[in-house]
Parts: C-alpha cells; sequence; structure tokens
C-alpha cells in the first residue's frame, strides 16, 4: 500500500480525452489494490500559450520535479504546422520537459493483442508473435542541437550532435533490457553517411563487449523501415537515435494494429513521464472516438517502471486483452467484421476495461 | 534511330550481376529500335577504392560527364560498416557522384504489377492499385553539410542545410509530374521540431501557389511512415529531404513486394544516373540470385527521362510484366505458391525478359 503522487499533463487534442480515461483506470487501481493516489494537473502545449504564453510554463515544471511520474497526453496544434515562421510553438513544450526532466530513454514497447491481428495493414501472418521493444534516445540529434537561418533567411540550417555518454547510457538501457528478453539487440544508425551514427555505432560496439550473452546487430536506417514492415519478427530491442526513432516507431505502430495502441515510457534522471505515441489528432479531437488504450496503457507501464508495481500493471494489460477479446474495438481498430453496436467511443472504452480491473 | 553513349557503373556487390544484365536490355532495344548504343564502364565504390585508391576516381567522373547517360549499380562494402573510424568509404564515391553531376532529384516510382500483389508483407486489398512516385533531394541535406568531431573525439556533429533554391527546384520538379497524375502532392518533413523543415515547408507552400490544379498536403515524417502502410493509395507524388526519402522510400519498396523491383533516376544539370534501390546486397553477392528486375527498369527510365524514348521504355516495361505474368519470380518476389522450376537466377530472368522484347 503506496502513496503517490501523479501528475496529469493532458496537452493539446485528443490529450485532454485519453488522459482522462488513463486517470480513472489509475484510481480503480489505487481502490483495488488499496494504494493513495493523489492527483494535480498542469498546462502544456498549446494550451498553455494560451494561457500563459508559453509552451512550458515554470509552474508545470516544478509540478513535474515534484511528482512521483507524469501521465502525459500530447501536444501540437495545426495553426503552428501551416505556419513555418511561428516562434513559439507546442512542441518546444515538449522537447523543454523531455531536456529538463532528462528524460533521454524513450521506451516503447510495440506488440500485438493477439485479436487485433486482423487490424493492421500487414498480413496476419507476417505479424504473429512480433514483439518489439524499442529504445529511443530522447535528449540529443537534431531536435536538440543549435539551429536557425543565414544568408538573410536564405539557408536554414540545424546541427544534430551526440555525444559518447549520451550513446552510452542509452545502450546500457536497451542491452539490460534485451538480457531479459529474446537477447537481441538491433542498434540503428546511418553509420555510412552521418558522422553522429558513426559515434553512435563506435560506442554500441564497445558497450556490446559487456553483454557477450547479447547478439548484436548493426542496421542502417533505411533498411530499417524496409525489414520492420517485411519481417517484423526478427528484432527483439531496439535502439537509435532520436529522429531515427521518432520515424520508425511511428511506422513500427503499424505492427500493433494503431497507433492508438501504443504507449511509451519516457525515463532519464527524474519524474518518468508516460505516454502515448500518438500525437494531438486534431482532426478527431472533441468527437469523442480516439482510442483510449494507448493512454490506459501508458498507466500500466507508469504502475510497472515508476512505481514498480508489477501485478497492478498486468491487471491493467490483461483488463485490455479481455475488453478486446471481448470484441470492443474503438473505430481506429475496427475492422470490416466488427460488428457495429461493439464499436465504442473513447468513454465507453474506458469504461469496459474499468469493469475488468 | 539515335545514336547514344552509355556509360556503365556497377560498383559493388551485386550491382556487377544486375548492371550487367541492364546492359542486355538496353542492346536488345536498340538492336530492336535500330538505335545505336555504345558503352564504357566505370569505377566507383569499393572496387575503386581497391583498383585507385579513391571511391570515385576522376576518370570515372570524367567518364560521367562524356556519357549521355549512366546505368549505375550499388555501392557498399560490409568492411567499411564494421569500422566506423574508416576515412576513405565507397558511399563517399557515390555522394561526390551525386553532386559533381548535380543529381539533385532523385525520381523513386513505387507502383505494383498486379502479379506481385502477393508477394508483398501488405495486405492485397490495402496496396492494390498504389501507385506512389517519390520525389527526393539528393543533393543537400545532412548528407552534404559538414561533419566532424569536438571534444577530443567524444562528441560528434553533423549539420543539416537547405536553402530556398534548393527546395523549390525539386518542388518543381515534383508538382510537375503532379500535374501529369493524380494531381495530388505531398510534401514530408518535420517542421514543427526542425529548422531546415520549417524553410522547406515555407517554400513548398510558396510554389504551390504556381500549382493551383494540384492538391497539396504537408505530411510530418514520421506519421508518413506511418500511413505508407497503412493507407497507400492516399498517395500520389511524395516530395521530401533527402534523409527522409532515403528512409521513407526504403520502406515504401515493401509495397511493390520488394525492394528487388524498384528501379530510380537521379537527374539534374547534366548526366541522368539510373539504378535500382536496393544497395549491394553482399550477402547475396556472387551467388547469382539477385532480381535483375530493378536493374532492367532503371534501364527502362534511362530510355525514357534521359533519351525521350517512351516507346523503346514501355517495351521493356511490358516485357518485364509478361514475364512476371508468364509466372517467373526470382527468390525475393516468390511466394508459397510459387513452383521450384520458376523460381530463376539473376541471369535467367535477364534472358525471360529479353525473350520478350
Ligand atoms: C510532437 C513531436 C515533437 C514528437 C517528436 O518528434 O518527438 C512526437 O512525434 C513524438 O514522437 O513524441
Ligand atoms: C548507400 C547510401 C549512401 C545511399 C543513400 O543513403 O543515399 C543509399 O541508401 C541510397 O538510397 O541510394
Amino acid at each position: 500500500m503506496a502513496t503517490k503522487q501523479i501528475l496529469i499533463v493532458p496537452g493539446d487534442g485528443i490529450g485532454q480525452e485519453v488522459t482522462a480515461v488513463g486517470k480513472k483506470v489509475l484510481d480503480k487501481i489505487a481502490e483495488k489494490f488499496g494504494h493513495t493516489f493523489t492527483y494535480d494537473e498542469a498546462l502544456i502545449g498549446h494550451v498553455a500559450i494560451e494561457a500563459t504564453g508559453s509552451p512550458l510554463p515554470d509552474e508545470s515544471l516544478e509540478k513535474m520535479r515534484n511528482s512521483d511520474a507524469v501521465l502525459f497526453g500530447a501536444v501540437g496544434h495545426p495553426k503552428y504546422d501551416n505556419d513555418p515562421s511561428a516562434k513559439v510553438r507546442p512542441e518546444q513544450g515538449l522537447l523543454k520537459m523531455r531536456k529538463e526532466l532528462g528524460l533521454y530513454a524513450n521506451i516503447r514497447p510495440i506488440k500485438l493483442f493477439d485479436e487485433l491481428l486482423g487490424a493492421s495493414s500487414i498480413k496476419p501472418e507476417i505479424l504473429k508473435g512480433a514483439d518489439i521493444l524499442f529504445f529511443r534516445e530522447l535528449t540529443g540529434d537534431i531536435y536538440f542541437g543549435e539551429k536557425g537561418r543565414k544568408n538573410n533567411g536564405d539557408t536554414a540550417y540545424d546541427i544534430a550532435e551526440y555525444s559518447r555518454f549520451e550513446v552510452e547510457r542509452i545502450a546500457r538501457k536497451a542491452f539490460d533490457a534485451a538480457r531479459t528478453r529474446r537477447k537481441k539487440l538491433c542498434s540503428v544508425d546511418k553509420a555510412n553517411v552521418i558522422e553522429t551514427s558513426r559515434l553512435w555505432r563506435e560506442v554500441v560496439q564497445k558497450v556490446a563487449l559487456e553483454y557477450p550473452d547479447v547478439e548484436v546487430e548493426h542496421q542502417f536506417v533505411d533498411a530499417t523501415a524496409m525489414l520492420l514492415i517485411k519481417d517484423p519478427r526478427r528484432f527483439d530491442v531496439v535502439v537509435t537515435a532520436n529522429l531515427f526513432g521518432d520515424i520508425l516507431t511511428d511506422e513500427a505502430s503499424q505492427i500493433a494494429g494503431s497507433m492508438g495502441m501504443l504507449a511509451s515510457a519516457s525515463i532519464g534522471d527524474g519524474t518518468g513521464v508516460y505516454e502515448p505515441i500518438h500525437g494531438s489528432a486534431h482532426d478527431i479531437t472533441g468527437k469523442g472516438v480516439a482510442n483510449p488504450l494507448a493512454s490506459i496503457l501508458s498507466a500500466a507501464l507508469l504502475l510497472d517502471i515508476s512505481f514498480g508495481m508489477k501485478a497492478e500493471s498486468e491487471t491493467v494489460i490483461n483488463a485490455v486483452d479481455k475488453v478486446l477479446k471481448a470484441g470492443f474495438r474503438t473505430g481506429d481498430i475496427a475492422d470490416a467484421n466488427t460488428p457495429a453496436d461493439k464499436i465504442l467511443g473513447t468513454a465507453a472504452m474506458g469504461e469496459e476495461v474499468l469493469k475488468n480491473i
């Protein structure tokens, strides 16, 4: 029986709708297992800019630092996407949060619930049994290097950077995880062209010496983008840089049937942050149709990783599994065979999961 | 009846085997249509390093400049991949060729031959009718910016750069192509994080004003990596930066059943270069099993784009189609239903295509 302080940071778009459901699931778990979870909320992204002028107000950051874990939604707004010259952007809040909290490891498990075999655009016989654990570096690379304009604004530049220790610490986390799984690690880079990738490969090769029991391969990012679809089962743990991880994990969401199913954990020096990998999805915001399962599964990761509550975490995952087995779907994971009365909105899907906890 | 000088640049690995077949196809076309094609050969990549110390000897570059078109194979060798500190690398030859010849537009058509619907890991009902034309910028971005080490080698950096005119010229090529197709253009960037992407989006938005008849959308690269698999038919022309194009076109090869089917044209200020998008594939080099169809289809692109020979180009494509219809396959595009006697090696597959020209 533990007492924990959880910060809910819904952010933008469907972030609001899905974290509301994630929170209910945490509440139900606290009740069932006799824990005391207290909650606070904080602003980030577009909603924070509207309210305070800043995409990550100091108050939000302070609250994050003082919480035991953060359940996060999403940031982003089409207004800024279509205005490349905007100086203040929702995403700056997300990047600042990652940097300030030292969240250097973004963990994205890609695992297909058996019931969703049909929901993917990839053939079931290619997918069956696929189970990949991504480690995406989250506080370096072209995301955080100097960027700007020169030649009167006619030339834009971005600097990608990695230091040895940054690669080392994420590599160690990935190798450690591989040890608890199928003992295979694939490190993804573009070492045939990019210098940061050559440093990346050098360091991973060196760290690998400490893990002789783990089988290591190095793949180029272009080949990996192809292999993930051609033969997803060949991968166990994948470790890669920030930008490549961004691209490859979105792609890999198709292995899990839908982006609406994928949770992630961002961990590092302090408070851990748990979030769906889907974004703010303004096209479906406010319609009550967003899939809350990624936020619910993010809550499961939170329980497991930040609180060490394995049984609680498994209870959540099993509840999701049962709901899927009972045939319930949100629109994104429904297929031609799903009866109309089994297609649920955000809140109703949340209720089904709660019933099974 | 034309006279043309074609340079064959096999490069490394299976590049040798597949360009030999591509050349035979060009020969047969010349014979059938009464053209005179003369050939020369040049070195690039690992084989060039072994022979001359340079991945692109001046002599090769000179020959390229003096040819009417280049049929290119691939570069790369595992020796360098596993040695991140190597100073001279095969890929430098490829990049230098692209830069020196001003090959700023890499055109990669992704189209599934009907007969290969079953060969992809993606479901046939998702794929049927997919037809995407990629324009990948090829002489800018992180590929060509300054790169190096600092802090005693402990930090690596790469500078990504784009200037307005570089984005403009590739965007125009893509919009022009969209006009001759389904009039849809998707520009892919990461403008929510990267400054070069913001310049990219700004310029594409501006060029779009000149093409009011073309429907434009802007997508983030992570979302695109997902959408290509989820719903490939939503794309017509896609235009993107060098690195994103590298990753997305390899991924998109799965839409065409296999990387072994995909040809590309690199064009710009001078001689055009035509090459498969597959690489040197050292795992199958020398075994005589490489799929030559990408090199054959590259020859078809060469005839069309560099020589303006539409009928000749279509003759090649139709021959490939007939061979596939007759049930012949190389290993990479065979499936469980392919009878063993229809699975051909590189040379035999080439012969079947020749018979149909
Ligand atoms: C919103 C965006 C800045 C972010 C990223 O690129 O990291 C998102 O795509 C993600 O993957 O969390
Ligand atoms: C070999 C490599 C440098 C090259 C690239 O990244 O451009 C290849 O992947 C390609 O797509 O032509």
